[in-house]
Order: structure tokens, then sequence, then C-alpha cells
């Protein structure tokens, strides 16, 4: 396994972790004082602000944009709203390639409201990546499917494990053609029993594209914003990021807390510390 | 599908359903009275009343104990622990035979405290439930394994889709012995991009003993206990019904409902009624 520690270029910070409270100038200044390589800024970082300015500062401040967050949902009530979610996420799309972001990623929703057709939510999903896949392709930019906890099936996103959403890429990139593929945030998908086969099938299939770490906090009291500091849960950090290594990946291991109650009331520098520390130790 | 309306003989109560706020005494009467043909108690209703008493009540009351809640957890920290978790779970089904239940309901525990080895609990839980299944056969009480929500896969379960618990019940009886098989609750695996073949799976395996509704809220707001009424929350339960009974279940529909907010706050008879009508109409 690759040695994090002093090793920036494989750390990254995912800016949720510190709970948009700086303005992005800020938090891009200390992400890299404190030693991380690499950036993942969300569209919200970015409104109303030059996207152009954004990516130079990163530059100049050493780190690279590995990931841009997140897609517009893509099932939506009407067709009307689905034009408008997939035109959303070209726009988005286009600021990844300007931020020379590597994957834009696709947090994919759910039940549209009044709705309970699953099946139907999931093949909206599969339409809608089809589509922005080619918009993918043009720019630049990899599309990364992000499988997100079964607990967000009712509303966030109806993708719900690395197989599954490795069926998905199969069914609607058969050639494999090299801007679509998965993220794997250890939150969402710890508990799968398949993880193991199924991260090694995302490497043989070359569809590995990022990695998240944080931890699963016993009890947690909050479905989004309950998420732990690495080394704080029950998750065996070291395996799974073994078995993503084992598995080819070569990016860097991506921080993503959403922490309402505990990370995001602390000082940002102690949060950057601390992750920092428990990226060289625990993960 | 089969006609739930007016058809007591269809329909089970689970007591986690009232709170557990009642004598089991007066709730056997109130279940029986407002239309179940069916009861599930847990065993703290019965701890320190007599098992036989409780049975013979039920027989005289008209309700068929098609399940009994739940067993202990098997993963434990230590072999003396661990022994002693299994001895309680042969307490518990002799009770369940006394009770003349269908099916003891396998709740099978996770992670021992301070432990990441989700591996090792997973074992852990296969070589519980193996020597389990020769008291079972002894005393004629079938064992459902019951896969829980991946929310609960840090403390609660670590049997998580039907799919696993289909796996695991061919390891340990591989010859289909006729008391080793699982129980669907809609709440735990509704989100399941497999639900549909595993439950065929489940049909053509066997196993599917046991059916348990009620509803995903949106947003949910605990992991544990804000569960809704069937109808108040997005599964398209009839969907589910529809694939249970084509894979050739039988059994009754059980209400499982754990609410602290809403339904266990409610009278009884409120929450019974609700569930009947609820029964006949949404599910």
């Amino acid at each position: 396994m690759r040695v994090l520690k002093d090793a920036p270029e494989l750390l990254s910070l995912n800016t949720a972790t510190l709970g948009h409270r700086l303005p992005i100038e800020q938090v891009i200044d200390l992400v890299a004082a404190k030693g991380f390589g690499n950036i993942v800024p969300w569209r919200r970082d970015l409104e109303r602000k030059s996207v152009g300015a954004i990516a130079r500062q990163c530059r100049d401040a050493g780190l690279k944009v590995n990931g841009y967050c997140r897609s517009t949902y893509f099932p939506q009530a009407t067709a009307e709203a689905r034009k408008l979610a997939l035109q959303e996420n070209v726009y988005a799309l286009e600021d990844a390639a300007t931020l020379g972001a590597d994957v834009f990623t696709l947090v994919v929703g759910s039940l549209p409201s009044n709705s309970r057709d699953l099946a139907g939510a999931r093949q909206q999903v599969k339409d809608g990546v089809s589509e922005l896949l080619e918009t993918a392709k043009k720019v630049g930019v990899r599309l990364a499917l992000e499988p997100l906890h079964p607990m967000t099936a009712g509303d966030r996103s109806c993708l719900n494990t690395v197989s599954q959403a490795l069926n998905w890429a199969a069914e609607i990139d058969p050639d494999t053609c090299g801007y679509l593929g998965v993220a794997v945030d250890v939150y969402h998908v710890w508990w799968d029993e398949n993880l193991e086969a199924d991260i090694a099938r995302a490497g043989r299939e070359d569809r590995l594209y990022a990695f998240h770490v944080c931890d699963w906090l016993v009890p947690t009291v909050d479905l989004v914003t309950d998420r732990g500091m690495m080394g704080d849960g029950v998750i065996d950090l070291k395996q799974i990021r073994s078995w993503v290594e084992g598995a080819g990946y070569t990016g860097p291991v991506e921080v993503e807390i959403f922490s309402s109650n505990n990370w995001w009331q602390q000082p940002e520098e102690v949060v950057l510390e601390t992750c920092i520390r428990r990226l060289a130790t625990v993960c």
C-alpha cells in the first residue's frame, strides 16, 4: 500500500468537509498550506465567482482539482424538469473542464416527489447519464457514478452499490470509452459483503475513478450529516484502501465528511490538521 | 394477488408496532378484536410471564403466532459471551415452540464493541446459526434470517440483503432441511435493485418464510424508530407483495412499525385500525 504520510499528491480535501463556511478562495489557501495536494470543490463554492480565476488560484497554490461535486439529480417529475436538470449538468461539466477536474461526481437522485416508481427513476438516471456522457467526452472530463448508501434511496440516490454502478456503466457505455466510471466512498459501501469483489471488478473494467474516506459512527444520529472523522468509527479503512489500490487505483485519497454537529463546528485549521493526521495513521 | 380486505388469516400484527406499552394480555385481545388472525410477540412482552398461558390465550383468541422476535445477537467480543448468547437463543427457541410459532426471527447483530472486523462478525453469525439450527429442528420451529437495512451494519445486523441471506442459508444448510429460511421486510430491502430476483430465488429455494410491511418515510429522521405506516412513504408495497406471492409465499402479511414519535404516541386502537385499513388498500 502507498504511504500517505508526507505525500500531499495522494491527499485530497473535499470542501464539504469544512462545511462551506469560508469563501473558496480562503479554503484553497488553507488546504494547500496544511499539506493536501488535491482539492474537490462544490458547485455552491463557485456561485457568482469566476471559475477561471478559481482554477488559476488552485494551480498557483499547487492544488490539483481531482473532482467536482456534484450533478443535479437526474430523475424529475416532468420532461421539462429533466431537460433543465440535464442542461445544468452540462454547464457544471463545462465548469469542471475549466477547473481541470479529473472527474465530475454523479450523485444521481432518486424518486421525484409523489413517485414510488424506483425502476422508473433508475431508467431516468441511465438515460440522463447517457446523454451527459456525450458532453463529458467533448469537454474531456470523466463522469464518476457514485453509489450512495441505501438509506438515501428515497430521495438522494437510487444507485446504491458498486456492483449496481458497474452494471449501469456497462449498460450505458459498453465499449468503455474512458469517460464513465465509479467513485467508491467508504461511507456508502463499507457494509457490502460484495465490496472486495466489486472493487476488483471496477479495476479490471477500468472504471475505478475516485476513492473517498470518512467513517461510520455508532450510533449514527442523522442520515446525511453525521459522518465521522477517519478512525472515529467502525470502518476498516486500511482494508478497503488495500482493495482499492490492489485494483490498480493510483489517484488521491479524498476526505469527505458531512458533520453538522461536530466537525462543521470546529475551526477549519483543526479539521484539516486532524484529517492529515488521520490519513497518515488510520487510513 | 390475494385480497387482504376482510381476510384476518392473512394479516399479522407484530407487537413492536404498538410500542410495548400495554401488557401482552391486553394486546392479544385488542389485536384479535380488530381483525388480525396472527400475532408476533417479542421476548420482552413475555418477561416474567407464563409462556404457556400466553400461548393458550392466543389460541383462545383465534390468533396464530406466526413468528417470535427475536434472536440475541450472535457476534460477541468473547467466546464466553458468544456461548451465553447462543444459550439465550436456545431458550427463546423453546419458548417459540411453546407458543406454536411458525418462525423464530433472527436479527443477527454485527460488530462487537471496539471491533472493525465485519467479516469476522459475519463468520460468528454463520457459526452461531449453524449451532442453533440443531435446536430448531429438535423443537420444530423454523429460523428466519432477516436481512436488516445496511444502515444497521455498524451495530444491529451484518446481514443486509436477501441475496446475502440466501447465500448464507445455502452455506449453512446446503440440503435445505426445511428449518432455515429468510424473512423479507420491505423496510430493509425495498431499495435493492436485485430484490425481485432475490425474492424469486427465495421462493425457488423454499426459503421464503416471512413477509413484513411498513413504509420508508422521506425524510427519515431516525435510523431505528422512524418507520412509516403503509402508504405514508415511498415503497411500492403492492409491487413487492406481488413478487413475494409470485414466489409462492402463502403466509400472512405482518405489520411491523417502529415509530417513537408518531404511532407509539397514538392509542393502540387507532394504530390497529389504521393498519387494517392500510393493509386493505395500499398493500
